[in-house]
């Protein structure tokens, strides 16, 4: 019997994953150069604060990606790169590493070496120009074969005279709206086997972490936005045969409040909003999704509130730029992506990294509230401010209580200075004759109060407090 | 300046169409004999009653169709007649005639020869293939190379230099929900070139009759079920362009009310339903269909009743069999059809017609109705009966009238037998002191009445009157 | 048996009405001399061009109307004026005449006595005040005594020993969202009787016309929009009752078009937008709104594009202005409506009419268009411009077919000047060797053209045409 | 400052509310002797193992209720008993220690000697009659008046010269689609003017507990189904005003999953489900509802699958019978609503209960689960079995843990006798050498086990344990 059947998806990740993105500089255009000096630049600055993940985002497969930026993010019918079985294979131009069939093997190496992990982006299904060419599906990988001999009744297809091809496994009335790479995986026995031959080969690259896109919210058809929820049963199943830990992330978002439990028992994490910039409108609804999303954060399971467009962004859509969020709307994000339990993944180029917003990485205290045995609360929202608390405590709490741990984060949404304040009967904590003490995790202070918690805040800025 | 301009689309069609098609007896298996045998039992046995059109239905261009019928009605990704430039010709195999490059050309030829008319079904948009072929489009075909001449302001794109291809015309998020083989064109004029390319074959070839599917409602797109407007439009103004008199049917349906005006602007007929069968809760429902399209059927605008399932059916589709009509369910689909004007295709194999089914086909009285300048009118639906009228006449009809005519029908649609009845005020006729003379249209009898019109219908049975 | 049955709704207004309503100036405020003094107007000024009903606008049976309209429109539980059967009459104070039981009759009489028609508006339903106090039906007015006598198997309920009161008859669930007087009436045999004894009530006051409110849209209830329609069809059966041509018009919209055959069946026009005001962007999109209702313009069926918000309006809403129209948009309005065939009301105060004002709604060649016989098609909608055309010709008109009358009107829809021309082929004229003569209706010009009618419009300006 | 406010609504329910509810029995006709029948059974018999709540529901006020049956369930416009200020009360035939402005003190004194707890149904908003008759609100009661004396500036309304009355707080657009009786509130401080002054009623009478009705989802409006958030803050509020601990409940269902937020906020249950009868397809169907809910039951907020309808049912509906579940489901809908955390309901008169059904009802074992402090997890939901389990643990299990609990229940969802089996890895257990010791609930028996928890279960039944 498999011994890793007994291995828990929620093990792969038992904090929100935290690493780096290649997307919100690079768009599709990152090459093996760019992963290796951010992966770098992570292992000497980043890594001890507990940022450990390197993701290769979007059409790493794609030959010429970005030559018509002007008319097309993603090339229609444009060459990728494949291998003989229908998977595809990252671009030699790029990654010259890859090369003779070695696929993303040497890069994870490298990442692996730094004490880091690897990931890579997806689009869920198969290449459509394999369906059209028959392309044959590598029926007979080791772990494919391995599982048939220890299992012959798993109910894996016979393999036709013919050989299974991808045109069995692809669904033709399954594409997505915005990227014309792949067709959907029909809900059969066949699509299991093309999903294990994909594990197989990533499992062999040393790929550490998926995060499969067009899968969360399968947003061409409005009507049935979770369309592909059999892709992520396959893709969960895939993990589980190709025995090696492998986080899932799903995108885009929203994610469907009401598949929740699905999320939650096939995937790690899953976008809780389409496509975050650095744009204020988007933080402050945020906090809406947040809101929605609370009680959803457990050990294993989160809800994702998309990557931290800080730093310099944007080379690889054509112009290399800022962050548009201020410092405080920075700590904001940060303090609320903490709190709440996102998952962290930068969207920046490291290398070009300003020391200040080195230090909003490198906040222990503010990255310890990153704990999923912490519940996430949200106290208040309104118009113009937000209040949140975190706790592992089940009821009240008291001061003196050295088991317990109690965080409150204070907001100011508006675009006036403004005082916003909690009772601290609210957040949990029973009031007792002496002051209580916080500490200000941003201030790296400590501070005294009775009943209320006040701050004084600038527009779009926050506090965050851990009682002592 | 272009003198075809001056031909409203209307003209094509004066009266609703009356043909035969092959789908309901052959699925997608219809060949070059099938064709031939039942045009010619049309000419000999139909042609004098106004049936004219011979119509070869879906995947006449696919190779083996039919072979996979337990798992598919339409193959995926299976093999496609191509030529050069990426339009779909006959299968070689089912259509020998059109070996060598001859297309459908000689098979119009010998139904026009027969003096009828020959229609094509497609499916909207560009061979899947073709775009990942990346196959040039036919851009200096006759049609175009004279348009640009004539016209070099008209806006079409330069040919680029490496071409216009395929690859540049379909839309890869725009596909059919139910066959594999085509991807709509996008709203660009590299469309409308290949929309043209695609007219100017089939005028070369003879057409007169287009069937276009998957484009009344794109019902992969609930939420946006008329997403290929512009491939109507597109396919407008290709056939004003081609210079062939070609009727354009649009399906499937159900069409949306509220694109009426559209439909009405740029198309001959459409579906007002999903594919009809011979089975009586449809035909009960069409009442309802009729009643919602009533106003809409006008010179070269027709709302489509869809096939006539008669005679002897669905071989094609694994097992031949006699309608499911009762004989009284006939009279009831023919008499609504031809009041109500909806275009009229006999889904049979003709040459297995019975006798009784050709007398129901060849009532001249009855076919008379199918006139646009009678506007059809509902005055009565309930569960159990349905009574309407149609008449060309602006205001109330004088009994002695020449110039007006009114034609009023009494539909049992009970399972009892029942007396349905109308007064013929209700109709619309100023009653005056002597009886009304009235034609029953199905009995060729005369009868008197003065104010009450009444039958005794059998279950699912109808009259119809004219009168005198 | 009841000779009135033979009498066709549709005969009441053989043309599209043309009147004046006292809501655009009077808001909720209309009194008896504001009625007399405008149809005086009426008779004097407008009569001899077709205008002919003089409509009460809402809650003319409301106790101090307006008195609370900074916070709101409808006073919430205020009082209504009441008869014993809970039957709403004109509120005393404001109707002096009505005192003493006598209802709208002298105020109709006096209209009729100038030769014009009366009109009251009304809201679904019974009061609720009615239902809460159990008011009684007038279960035994002549109307009703009179049909149960002929008709005793007609399935009247039988009179309940305590008499049928209000609260059989409201539905608690059915109430309107933005008025707060009325109850919706279920669908029982007890509504009829209620609907009766109004419509009996009102013949008795001579209303020639009634404008019932929250019906042809109940927009509170968005999911099932036309949930009424069993009110519109008693109120169709109480007008028939009565034994008076009644006018019946339905509001608010907009209108459903998959309910036209509902609409064209019992009522004589239903409002195809929700409350028009003097708005360049109501009027384009009225444009949208025609088009979708074009073929639905029959002989006393008509979709309602509402009131003519031109001159002095607003008072009683608290600010009494000129309409916001330009010249060039409320000559383009009233192209649009006549052309179409809509309803004409003024909602205006008459008696503040200036001359250039009266000079646009007594043309007559314009208003001669408002002639269902002429069926009017839009040829073309941009953004920038529109072309329609309406004409009684079946197919092609020749230019020297005296029978058959074509109009065509130009629209510039765009804010700049612009040259709108059509080919005179696609209008439907057939195309003779001479030159074709059309008079210009609003400039009452003659004019030669032969193959293209065009113009030079100011922003937002129209031509309309007639050939000659 | 109000010491009250630091009482958070949490502490009203630390645990799931256990009680008695007349509905299931006596729909509408609940009278006091039933209640004080039911409340010294549930003393007796049932009050030691945690029931404690006695419940009054719907239409307490109601004149006659039931009398009408055959048509209506609650008679449209019936008289209902009032006081001066609009606020219902009793019906003192049916509650005769109520007469007198006693209202229901005298019954929740009673009830309350007995050692339990006091529960009203409440519609949400105020009476219909007491806003078209223009009853005054209670502005002035004590708690109004105390609050307003020691918080002048809190906004509430100065007090109209006239005074503050039910017209004034009446929404007339917000209407219950089932019941007649009562106009929803609108979003004014007027609004909570009455709210307090009904709890400030309520806490005089010693209400416990209030389960308001027409609030959880308006389902007369779906496309706005929580229409009345505003009247939940406003009881929550008035909850807090009103000095007493108030458990406030929220119907019906069902709730809407992206506004648990909300319902977790202000009240302590809310409604998952519509009304849930006994019938299996709704017992089955509350598996897929618990899924959705699970992460969402905390110290004090309950997702609540209605009540159970066990013993002997009907009478109030006109026909008294036992419960249609079997003896299985029986114990199936017990397991889930205690592992899952719902409240408890009992639907039965009490005084009928047969031994069995109590000792399903005295399981301390099984009542155990009810703690929010285990987490419900669902495992496996197919057609035909689910796995549950609920722990305390945040991550794996050891079986010598004692500081952990687990429980897993294990159901046939299917119609034949099934083996289910999960492997307790699945469930979080750290497997070791020796085997795991477990206690069947139902059974009060040990097993012991090593990798695999498995039962053989009857048709709908299920098997609960917890780890030892």
């Amino acid at each position: 019997m498999d011994i890793l059947t007994n291995r828990s998806k929620n093990d792969f990740a038992p904090l929100p994953p935290m690493g780096w993105n290649s997307y919100d500089y690079y768009d599709t255009t990152v090459d093996e150069a760019a992963l290796m000096r951010n992966a770098a630049y992570m292992a000497e600055h980043l890594k001890e604060y507990g940022w450990e993940y390197v993701v290769a985002d979007i059409q790493w497969y794609a030959h010429d990606p970005g030559s018509q930026r002007e008319r097309f993010q993603y090339i229609p019918f444009g060459e990728l790169e494949l291998d003989e079985w229908g998977r595809l294979l990252p671009d030699p131009k790029r990654f010259p590493s890859s090369a003779g069939g070695a696929g993303f093997k040497p890069l994870a190496d490298y990442v692996h070496s730094l004490g880091l992990k690897f990931g890579i982006h997806i689009m869920r299904g198969i290449p459509r120009i394999a369906a059209h060419l028959h392309l044959p599906v590598a029926y007979d990988n080791p772990v494919t074969r391995e599982r048939l001999a220890a299992c012959p009744e798993a109910g894996f297809p016979p393999c036709p005279e013919r050989g299974l091809n991808a045109a069995d496994v692809a669904d033709p009335a399954s594409v997505c709206g915005w990227n014309p790479d792949m067709y959907g995986v029909g809900a059969l026995a066949e699509g299991q086997v093309y999903y294990d031959s994909l594990l197989s080969l990533y499992a062999s690259w040393g790929v550490d972490f998926i995060k499969c896109d067009d899968i969360c919210n399968t947003n061409l058809y409005p009507h049935r936005p979770y369309s592909a929820r059999h892709e992520v049963e396959m893709l969960s199943r895939a993990i589980r045969h190709c025995g090696r830990d492998t986080v899932l992330s799903l995108s885009p978002g929203p994610a469907l409040i009401e598949e929740a439990w699905h999320y939650e028992t096939y995937a790690n994490m899953w976008r809780i909003t389409d496509d975050f910039w650095d744009d204020w409108r988007l933080l402050k609804d945020m906090f809406k999704r947040c809101q929605l999303w609370q009680s959803h954060v457990s050990r294993g399971c989160y809800p994702d509130c998309d990557m931290l467009p800080l730093g310099v962004l944007g080379k690889g859509f054509g112009r290399e730029r800022n962050t548009n969020f201020t410092w405080e709307e920075q700590r904001t994000m940060m303090t609320l992506w903490c709190l709440f339990g996102s998952p962290l993944m930068l969207g920046a180029e490291l290398t070009k990294l300003d020391k200040r917003t080195l230090t909003l990485l490198t906040n222990s205290a503010v990255l310890a509230m990153r704990d999923p045995r912490f519940r996430p609360r949200q106290l208040r929202l309104t118009e113009f401010e937000a209040v949140w608390t975190a706790s592992d405590a089940s009821g009240e709490i008291c001061p003196d209580d050295k088991n317990s741990t109690l965080y409150v984060a204070l907001f100011n949404l508006s675009d006036e200075k403004r005082r916003v304040s909690v009772p601290l009967a609210e957040c949990g904590v029973r009031l007792s004759h002496g002051a209580l003490c916080l500490r200000d995790l941003w201030e790296d202070t400590l501070l005294q109060t009775r009943e209320l918690l006040q701050a004084e805040l600038a527009p779009h800025a926050c506090a965050a407090y851990r009682l002592l």
